[in-house]
């Protein structure tokens, strides 16, 4: 599945246009990307628009914003966005957005993540030793993309790493993330304490050279903060925080990427690549949320932020992770207040620890409450969450479970044009236009396919009830006849009721 | 599937006791109910209770509780909730609780509904013209209960209407609700013009007679709110809604069902049937949520609401619908005020319209939230939601999306014990006991299922990482490492560092 394009200047932007059976069309937001070249990848979009900027010294979003200047990866992200450019240029300029666009990345259409635009949705994919395929790779990434996923991240923990990333790479239309410590630890073979930043900063340049836009760095995980985790009931479920911190105890020294922040900033702005700080301290149960541990490195992904953006990067803060609802809101209201508004990004949080086989759904709550309180990119969970490897279908499940959770968020912050869809939906169900619900649906195969589970009949798609009620039931048709009843005058009969206080029949 | 029995006094409490390999045990509240008895059916045991009671003109739970009698029925739900029957005596007395127990309905197990007890939901069963067994019928009523439903309503509007219902009331343990206006409108052939106070009435006797434990009345529909909904995205929704509003406007006389409310009440009050006022006028898509319709009928409620209490009749009210998250808390707080806190009992909500055939997911997040805020019984929504009848599958994905909700409300709402099981299973999880993560969460062959996927291997059960990270790679293993480092002396210095400002290294 390709999407559509608006031009718009010189600019072709995708969109998922829909065509209703009543001639009105809506146009969806769409991440499927462009067709694959006949000699494999993705046509290099952005290359042109790369080659003119060579002069400058720190090529990043934040940095042209800065200087209020317009890109047109701006540009790009704003038509998606439905809004003005000047909104992607100064959100991104106030450390409020991010637009993850590494100058090695021309096959990326850019996007903007920010409490101010929609509500983002990242999937992750990447092999580990037990599983492990490029090929699988590249294709859980076109699924993703073809349900809506907005950035995606590579995982990867198994072999081949860097031919894995590259063909992921050279195949997206969206952002790429990664974990280079998890390539780190490889090159020591797993040994913890061999790790050392100069190891580190080779992954970096390697990883931005072939295009990666943001980076998960576990600068967060100070040695004091350790101690305070102790006493946990999940301890650390990172995996990232868990290679820190043993590090850290190992050595008893500080985190040498806490140490070294501002040289890992260097390689990010040569590249624009951006930060997504890690929570390494995230909790893993719901007993130890909002615990002092994760707490204090959020407090440090705070003062991280503020160097990250003096040095022209820009920066995303990671979240948990395993939060109960009623303390979901505070873990935004925190970031927000110690990160300065910086883009929010959190793992679910799961708000039950009872859920395996149904964390998409236990998580989608919470990544619902969350997203509607400012969060800018929910990172799905998949079925398979604490069990095992997703699959396609697990992908599919997470990436939907998520993309109703953002859609959701964005509803209630309100976003402008976020309710077209569910009105063009409900004004279809109304007026009993099955195949437009179904077009419109998140998933239409799923909504006809359980649709003609009762009702298999062709004709039951024009037919002026559901399989639930029945003909004689049908709320929806009896309203229609009622609105004929109100259309021949009893509908003023009601108004005059209704003005002399209702009371006429009433006691 | 049936439960364990925890003998309190004279009484058999069902609960599930589950013994994990530690040697610790965890009791869950449990719905499953008693073995059917080789006759068929479930054995009367409330029988002797009601037995007693031949004497009292009118013996409802609420007019019991107002004397200070605390029932066997009180004393056996406050051991499911671990509270003092006191608690759930003084909860009814004050309307903030209903114990629907028809005297009829000897089969039940009683329990409690309000929000000061445990969270609980509702399946929906019932035939339709469609689609009709009475065995289909039993079957979805014990499989509802396998996955936990606390009360369900048997909405059929197909043929045997009374052969079915009596048949799931016999083999039920948990209170069955009805929406008696379909029988009604059945024996008037669909005619809905030709519906009568009397004939209702009739209806009414009838499933009360047979141990109904509570209607669903739409006596809120008044006329003068009619006109209110015809400018609405969706219109009426609610099927008994529509079929009220349609009698109104044909004969333009007020809701039979408010005028002749007193005689409701009063066969209500000598079977001890709840009443579940019927939110006719919910809002059916995003757009009409929290509108002049629905906000009008809530506050005809409230009005409802006293006068039954004053008769002795226990109330619960039903709310919507659709509703965008930021309005989902409102309805719970308006509900507070004007039904004076009378339990609410709502379906889903759903935050979005987008998502037929995700419409469990999309609900259980609005649940979720509403729970949270207070709301004593969730109705769950089934994958077939807005487009068929819900097969055995269906029922199974609705009640663990809505056990998710509630169990979420119930972590939210701080109710007393709900987090063991949570902290059970992650402390299982921390270490490695595979076999009773399974065993504790909400569908125990699921969580095994996906584990299997990628590590098949028995062996597999007691390794101490997954197939998400693999062995390198674990973070909880990663943490036993760091544990142990911390135990040889690191410990003491991270200590000291701690306490000496955590700079020694840092700058």
């Amino acid at each position: 599945m390709t999407a559509s394009r608006v031009l718009v200047g010189d600019l072709a932007v995708p969109c998922r246009e829909i065509h209703l059976t009543n001639g009105e069309s809506i146009r969806l937001y769409d991440t499927a990307g462009p067709a694959i070249l006949p000699e494999g990848g993705l046509p290099p979009g952005r290359a042109q628009w790369i080659a003119r900027r060579t002069g400058d010294r720190t090529p990043t979003q934040l940095w042209y914003a800065r200087q209020g200047v317009v890109t047109e990866e701006m540009r790009f992200a704003a038509i998606r966005e439905g809004c003005e450019a000047e909104k992607v240029r100064s959100e991104i300029a106030r450390g409020r957005a991010i637009l993850p666009a590494n100058r090695c990345h021309p096959e990326l259409e850019p996007m903007v993540i920010g409490k101010a635009f929609l509500c983002k949705v990242n999937a992750n994919i990447g092999n580990s030793r037990v599983k492990a395929s490029i090929a699988d790779e590249v294709e859980k990434l076109t699924w993703s993309l073809r349900w809506g996923a907005d950035t995606v991240m590579d995982l990867s923990t198994g072999p081949d790493l860097a031919e894995t990333r590259e063909a992921i790479l050279r195949h997206s239309p969206v952002p790429i993330g990664t974990v280079p410590i998890y390539e780190a630890l490889e090159r020591v073979n797993g040994r913890v304490e061999k790790l050392n930043i100069d190891l580190y900063l080779d992954v970096l340049r390697e990883q931005a050279e072939q295009g990666v836009d943001y980076f998960t760095v576990h600068a967060g995980v100070r040695l004091a903060h350790i101690p305070l985790t102790t006493r946990r009931v999940c301890g650390i479920v990172s995996r990232g925080g868990s290679i820190l911190a043993k590090w850290c105890l190992v050595h008893h020294r500080e985190n040498f990427l806490y140490e070294h922040f501002d040289r890992i900033c260097e390689v990010l702005a040569a590249y624009d690549v951006s930060f997504s700080l890690g929570d390494g301290l995230r909790p893993g149960a719901i007993a130890d949320a909002n615990d002092e541990a994760q707490l204090a490195e959020l407090r440090t992904l705070g003062e991280l932020v503020v160097r990250a953006r003096e040095r022209n990067v820009q920066t995303m803060v990671e979240g948990p992770g395993h939060v109960p609802l009623h303390l979901v809101a505070e873990n935004q209201r925190l970031a927000d207040l110690w990160c300065d508004e910086a883009p929010f990004y959190t793992l679910g949080p799961l708000v039950t620890d009872i859920a395996p086989g149904y964390d998409h759904m236990a998580s989608a709550i919470g990544a619902a409450v969350i997203g509607s309180q400012g969060c800018a990119m929910l990172c799905y969970v998949t079925p398979k969450e604490h069990l095992g490897l997703p699959e396609k279908e697990d992908v599919k499940q997470g990436m939907i479970a998520y993309k109703i959770a953002a859609h959701t968020a964005d509803l209630a912050k309100g976003q402008p044009g976020a309710r077209d869809r569910d009105d063009a939906l409900s004004r279809a169900r109304f007026e009993f236009r099955w195949a437009d619900q179904f077009a419109l649906a998140i998933d239409p195969d799923t909504a006809r396919s359980y649709h003609d589970a009762t009702l298999p009949a062709e004709g039951a798609k024009s037919a002026h009830f559901c399989s639930m009620c029945g003909p004689r039931f049908c709320s929806m048709q009896l309203t229609h006849e009622l609105r004929e009843v109100a259309e021949k005058g009893m509908a003023d009969k009601a108004k005059e009721f209704v003005e002399t206080g209702a009371e006429i029949y009433g006691k």
